[in-house]
């Protein structure tokens, strides 16, 4: 039922027909298959876009839902058209945004930059469906014409944006962000619980002082913390929506008041703080909230690029690497290495993470190539983007459950590790100076020997010293308050 | 037949089966879809690798049939398995690179950065198409098994890339190239046609001093045949492959001679020069080849951009604007705007390029993560290639068929155009020098005058003087040489 | 005057000295030149590291000497070392930051990742300057040694990244925000004076229905305004700062309440709410708040392109092109044609914002390549951020006095080009319905006609009905409110 | 002694006179620094473009005395101008090319797009010197003037990019492909004498089977091989030069046969196959040939970042790395922990690379904004392409001499490696196959226990199949050509 209880009759989505349906635009009749709703112009745009096999993606047609149905409440509202007309509009977007018509969206990306082609094929299966609804003939606009009544209102130019953002925030809110949170949630919980293993620390790959498990793990929640929260305030720059705008801003053809109302509608139904933008000139003539959400992403990926490249690293060996981490063997890694175990699920990670890097330099360049009052390369950056959040989505659930979920510590070698190393010469500076500590730590690298039996051979620091200052644990200090 | 004339039997691609079937790997027994060919490996990768909608390019998986058809081949020679094996996994191979069996390789783009699991998918499927056609029994690895026959003497480490390479080969080769010619042709053809219209030229934007219209687009088809140079010398790149050194580049587990007799086999079957790579370590351990080429599609791509916005801002108007080029009219341009005719197929252009441009970027990022014995980047750099060069080809017939081969002149226009401007003047240098001639300009500009009023009313040239200098078509000159 | 009002003595800055001096470090003594304070160590970078031209940005050496005095107060606050020895440190900190010991740092960019020979250069200059001022003999690090003093409770890891974030702080706030905030008041200013005059808008550089100048102007204001506010965001990032966290982010050899008390001490100083980053390992293992402002830079240069793209195209012509705006003349256009007036600064802008985004990708690159607890590529992110800043600062300031300020409106071409449009059409479309409309502007468009002429012909509307709808100023309606 | 040997008299270069000198150009008149050669434009630039501390590289600038030097030449045979006027300029040149000019160029990257600024500021330099040599009044432009003379038969935009072309020649001729090619020289040269020496694989970062050192850095090699001959492939385009297409390709007035005879001209002087561009339109409108050799810079950069990545990991350790290489130390690597030795020159040289792959963005992007008959961002890739030269010539010669030459191997940690990896277990799979091999690898990793040991216990081969089989020497086979 819909959500205003007039649901329209009892017939169901689908058209129950074979062969060709003649339909019309302003330039004149165009064929398209009988069993979708579609029309004239998506069928010029399928004829003259045939680049590749990327889609306009699902999630911003079914998007387009609710600026469609919001724009017919409020339109109905303003005596623009009648409620019955009204009702069967509606109950079109609601089964668009419950996915319902998703097979009737076959346009490329790569189509015209105002992603008109698109909003066009949404007005025509809305128009299409909701004369079904009303008992009309399809491909006749009537009662219900894809310009005159989907469109009313409305240009490509406002409505394709604010599609771009709630679809967006649609993928942000449901997957995105708990996801990312999920992940730095175990990679916390992972953390306190190594808190006070001591490890060898290591900067510019080399050996340094010591610090623990949990210390280091803890950086990479904190990354992760700062990239979701950057991408918590860019999701807060897609709550202004420039539906209202029309075709250059100035909202000519739309009702007074619409821009506001519209916006009204849209945070109603989606129960997000959705607002019209204070200046719709701004908001169609650029893709501003687009690319800052673009960066916020990059910002997850580099963070994700480090964890994972991290895992890979103290996963490395087993017994010529570094081995501290033990990954869990999902797969036989090799196909001619037997009992290889790879770290897979850090270099898809890695890789998700490059694209979306890619996506977003696509972006940058998009979204610096608008002109005067359009910005016209709309579609490419609409489909990076909510591409780069699935990807991200994925690729940190995937991560999390199959790599860092049944990640374990190898103590032993870290201890070896923590044993071995000369680094920890270091808690003799503030004892003995900076010049007689570098000398013991070059004197145990020369010979072989342990950094204190060349301390206590440098009459330096008597063993009892010795063994007070350098203690690994204390050395690490605690938690992350540190020594 | 296959092109040993020992096709298996008769039995038809496809298992008619429902419900799962049992496989295994070293790790053990898993269930997979009974109507399918892959393995336990596939399975696998399926369940930890659930990362977006990304397939491995189908292409790649092709171009597999090359490398196993091949090195089954010899592997026979070799006597490393009998002639029934052999012609049981030829037949597979042929079935793999001529589509039949598209359906069996479900993995992502996003797995393991060898692309190991996809090699193992090959392996399965052939496999077991394999032990079909001999009436083995599927997931029985009996009588040919996945690693020990399918894969023998080889690694993912050095298949992979050489069917990276092999499938980027059959894209250009058969789809980037011609669409290249295509365009450069068609442009070429109009620019002969118009070229001895006289049209204002314009640097930075500001009127200049003239050109013809086929010196101006002359431009453009040049560019695209130094980009399709660039194409074709990173192609020659592709032709040096890995296989032969199977797990690090030493050549391990692979009889002697494996890596020349194999690129013969392989050249002898696709009729391109392919040899093997002088230095497996090099082949292995990098994608320079494949960075080669994606370099060389930016090159393209920033060619295309130039020329797509060029043609969109010659034909901006169409009365408020440059107004010189008339485009086809496509498809009705606004949904709210009637009548509007829009760039549209510049648009789509424009964007594709952005996006190749952004698949480049990681690409460079992928290319730069190799460590030590392999680059583990692998998949996303196959991926976005064979992406780009998809789009591009099919950008560039798209823009051919529905852009240039219907853009018409508007010769009054430009007529206008140059009859207007000030910089003719630039023709009076030699003769009073640039001082003079600037203050010529600066008045006609001021006054709202034309130039010849104000040249004469200078003194500086007679009138006689002027109409025998100032003349646009003497200053253009003579086809490509110019004046 | 010293802070703590105990200058030592009135020994200027320089060393009346010729030829080398004799310094050591840990490895041994090196020849330095006499007139200069620097030491070993960054004797042994130039040497090893001569590379280029690229200088560590003094703004960076500069702001080491917040982070070197407020250590030594607390140093010396703690008994680290006698208040003596603190108040030479204290005045050479200051010579520093007021740009007194500019001279003393030649080191370059391109040396080791974490910046420790440019800390060392710090510590060397500050201790052989406090040499000099307690009468101490240069180069015998008595009684104030680079390691053991200037660097006491210190690291490189810690101090190079907090020095980075004051520097950025004291660019982003003296220079950079200004000048944005500059830029888009003049913008506003402008567009408000010409809120009324009407003009054709474009959409895909095509004719649209008309706005205002001002409105058109107030959308670059307001991309202004936001990027600001981004820059504004990622500048409040940079208040936390790793000091205290020594090597590894533990603090070893840091006194208890360290981190705390120097972050305060540097607030003190700089009226900024600088304080102690929560976690150091992440602060000392990511270059993630430095990223967050790059990312804010790039997003500036993406509004400052869509602005000078904008300005230049609408100032083009002056004949050819649109030429709606006259810019000001400030250099002959052309050494071969007279009189062109050429749109100088916005190519600058835009190669200035090119030049940020290039940074910002290298950034994004340096960004990912942290390894474990250090990321390694901190000069080259420092002088990028800090470069961008400089030129996007400089090149806004440019851009607003010499272009902008000096912009005025061609009103003729402005209203003949509102005149011939065929795109107020659209008025029509409420009324007479978006087919008919599409018909009329057709119309005129094949026949040369006006719209008027059409509509009128057409029968749709009475010439009454026409002239009360299709009105330009109605069209606009009222600011940034629009229609 | 010029090389028409015609020195004008003994006048040495520089100018004796303090405070202003009057100079004016189509404008009006402008003060400049009276011990300045430059212009009245020159002066307007400087005022106007007050952007960053960029000079236009200097390279470029003394590039521009072999175009004007060789059109001086051409239009003196033409009979443009008289041979006194020639001799004065030719010598003018040939002190500019000498570098005797330097100072007298102040220009920012950040001016005019098409390098007019620039292009004026080397004829005003070039008018001035000569004037002076020929007894004349500086700024009189008498008897040699900077746009009717020294400009003759040229514009900037054929000019700059003509200069643009020389300069980069000249910086990859005399230091980028030599130091490339030491580089490489040095790593075959150690690859070769550490052929034998066997170590372990790693892929995936995982213990993989073995190869020798000397395979493993003859792929350094190999790929230093290649960038420098794609690095040749680019330097090829550079030699086709615009100059002769004066403002926009046409060759408006400049004398028949210009293009050809100045092409000559200067290949004569550089001794460089230098030849006229075909297609003038292309070679001004585009900046192809410069975005190419971009594109090769940042393949040298992808290459460089494999190299010195895998150096600082093989030498990670020294104790909890993988420690098989032994840099040397050329400094102090921590200013907290003595004794450290980091991997400084490998951190150094992936700065560099990050740098240059971060201009080659901005050089694409810049490289996709021509526009009509002209590509108005020039300065910035002319800037950054030289730059980046310079940078990646001397990065290579620091990693060299100062990494490289020292490394040395820790053959006992070699040894180590290769003597605990379960690697080696896939020389057993053509014996016993994947399955058993796996298993035994498989029971190796879970007891702790060695290859050998597990093998025999599987009972799958005898001890003496185990020895004769599982030989790391053996498995790497012989030099490149593997096993």
């Amino acid at each position: 039922m819909s959500e205003n209880g007039r649901r329209q009759g009892e017939i169901p989505v689908g058209i129950d027909s074979e062969g060709d349906r003649i339909e019309f635009d302003s330039m004149g009749e165009v064929r398209v298959p009988a069993d979708r709703y579609w029309g004239a112009q998506t069928a010029r745009s399928l004829e003259h876009f045939d680049i590749g096999e990327d889609r306009m993606p699902i999630e911003l047609c079914r998007a387009y839902g609710y600026v469609k149905q919001a724009s017919a409440n409020v339109n109905a509202r303003e005596g623009l058209f009648c409620d019955d007309k009204r009702d069967a509009i509606v109950q079109a977007c609601e089964e668009l945004i419950a996915g319902e018509l998703d097979d009737h969206f076959p346009l490329r990306v790569w189509q015209t930059g105002s992603g008109t082609q698109t909003n066009m094929n949404v007005n025509e299966v809305i128009a299409n469906r909701a004369i079904q609804l009303l008992g009309g003939e399809l491909g006749s606009q009537k009662p219900v014409a894809p310009n005159d009544d989907v469109n009313k209102s409305q240009s490509s130019n406002d409505s394709f944006v604010a599609a771009m953002h709630l679809a967006a925030l649609g993928s942000v809110d449901s997957r995105l962000i708990p996801e990312i949170a999920s992940l730095a949630d175990l990679i916390e919980k992972k953390a306190e619980s190594w808190m006070d293993v001591a490890k060898i620390g290591r900067t510019h790959l080399q050996d340094a002082v010591p610090l623990s498990v949990g210390q280091e793990w803890s950086a990479w929640a904190e990354a992760l913390r700062h990239t979701c929260f950057d991408i918590e305030k860019a999701r807060e720059g897609l709550m202004e929506i420039a539906l209202g705008g029309t075709a250059v801003g100035t909202g000519l053809n739309a009702p007074d008041g619409f821009a506001e109302e519209v916006a009204s509608e849209i945070a109603r139904m989606t129960r997000l703080p959705i607002r019209t933008a204070p200046n719709k000139f701004y908001a169609q003539a650029t893709l501003d909230p687009f690319l800052r959400l673009s960066a916020a992403l990059r910002g997850l990926s580099v963070a994700l690029i480090k964890i994972a490249n991290d895992v890979r690293w103290l996963a490395s060996g087993p017994r010529c690497g570094i081995g501290e981490l033990k990954l869990p063997q999902n797969e036989p890694g090799s196909s001619i290495m037997p009992g290889k175990v790879n770290p897979t699920q850090s270099e898809a990670l890695l890789m998700v993470a490059m694209q979306v890097i890619g996506h977003d330099t696509a972006n940058a360049m998009a979204g610096s190539w608008g002109n005067l009052q359009l910005n016209a390369m709309r579609p490419v950056i609409a489909a990076n983007v909510l591409h780069s959040i699935r990807i991200l989505a994925d690729g940190c659930a995937s991560f999390r459950t199959n790599a860092i979920e049944g990640t374990e510590l190898d103590r032993e070698r870290i201890g070896e590790h923590l044993d071995r190393s000369l680094m920890l010469v270091t808690a003799l500076v503030p004892e003995i100076g900076y010049m007689d500590a570098a000398h013991i730590a070059e004197a145990a690298a020369k010979n072989g020997s342990t950094l204190r039996e060349e301390a206590i051979a440098s009459g330096k620091v008597s063993e009892e010293e010795y063994d007070r200052i350098v203690q690994p644990h204390t050395m690490i200090g605690d938690g992350l308050a540190g020594a």
